[in-house]
């Protein structure tokens, strides 16, 4: 496991398109936000499909790499998510996810997403992440 | 069926942010494109997952907008994307979206996503868009 | 909200070829339980796909019967699985239910499979089903 | 690419169970049916979703068995299925998959599902199977 510290730095480095705010990063879990901004808004004044999207893959992603260190050539190969309620569109979006199976080339988790200070599910996601072979965690750490 | 300018014209004037270009919409078909710029990719020149999914996302909701007429607060209430390939880093993300279903209140449709001159699929996703009861689309449009 | 004996006389009456248990109903959520036999394993001596898959669905089935009265018409209008694990071919397979959101016309919630007396879960399901409208059934009706 | 007639043989002898057909094998696509009995409905008289998830299923598994060769311990990772209309209670049910991806370890198809003899598809399924390493399909084919 290694610090939300670290995984912010990575993030932010190598993903500077990503607003995601990295808050938490637990045994297999990560808590991740997104202020949400007039550019993430669509007609009606409801934050759009793919800004949700974009913040659950964020939060696996985080938790993945708290969890076997920093991969960077980890991806996604399936990602699926259902939009439950309207978000609020002047609440940031709040990404909690778990980790539900960390195989040795497969890891699968869910996200459950809210507006922040808010109790209701807006949206809830199931992805998973491809995890490269051969070089350990550490090696590939070294490569970035 | 409406023209795919006028999808074109509402997708410029509603959703700034896209970049998405309409290339083609059909009776429940669509063809969507977007140009990979250096802010799409992520660590090892791949496109990135979110990117991928926005295409798709746009694609589907073209191919109803050009279906049903333009229902600005049709959303999506469920989206799963496998990917398949990794697309080229250098060229445009094409997506074709066809419609399954088009019920009173549900359309389900698939999507392709190839890059662009190349044959083999690169992610392939499924969608459902939940369509706003009361106005029809007749109706909505005028609303916009 | 009804008792989970009501919901299993339910499932039995109308429902005979699945060998599903109601093991709890509560606001929202379920537990079901089915006894494997050698008719569940597939090659490999593991249980098939297709049966934990009816299994997750009932467990859906179920919590929406508890919650919204015995409505005999709600049908499952989308439903994805992971597996992760492979279950214990000897021990029965127990599902747990929780709605994520109660709506007018759908229903969603997730579930997840274990094998009895084990701690990690052997497949995550998330599905939704579709409420019919109007005229609700008399036994529904009757119920609520 | 092995022909039908070997894939249907194993699969009666290896999956008793299933009341599927092999009806054809292609380069990567199957076609399977099922016919429908009482015993494969629900309340209303629709067929049950368990049983057409079921038929999806084993169209993806027969399309990886003609193009990979007899890999009996090849399984299912992921699997979703959206109902699109209401399946012909007096007809038999009929999948066609085709796989979009055919890689070392993971091979992702989708299927449709129709009522025999009409035109509108029923149901439309993706899944992901993982191929087990080592032995080469031919070896594996030998272990049977």
């Amino acid at each position: 496991m290694i610090a939300a510290a670290e995984v912010a730095d990575f993030l932010r480095r190598e993903f500077p398109q990503t607003r995601c705010v990295v808050e938490a990063v637990g045994d297999g879990t990560s808590t991740v936000s997104h202020e949400i901004t007039v550019h993430d808004l669509r007609p009606g004044g409801t934050v759009s499909g793919p800004v949700l999207m974009a913040v659950a893959d964020i939060a696996l992603y985080v938790a993945i790499l708290g969890k076997l260190g920093i991969i960077p050539l980890a991806f996604t190969t399936s990602f699926a998510i259902n939009f439950l309620r309207r978000p609020a569109a002047d609440r940031a979006v709040v990404g909690t996810c778990r980790l539900m199976k960390v195989g040795h080339s497969l890891v699968v988790g869910d996200v459950a997403l809210y507006s922040r200070g808010q109790d209701e599910i807006v949206a809830h996601a199931v992805g998973t992440y491809s995890i490269p072979r051969g070089p350990s965690p550490d090696a590939a750490s070294q490569s970035t």
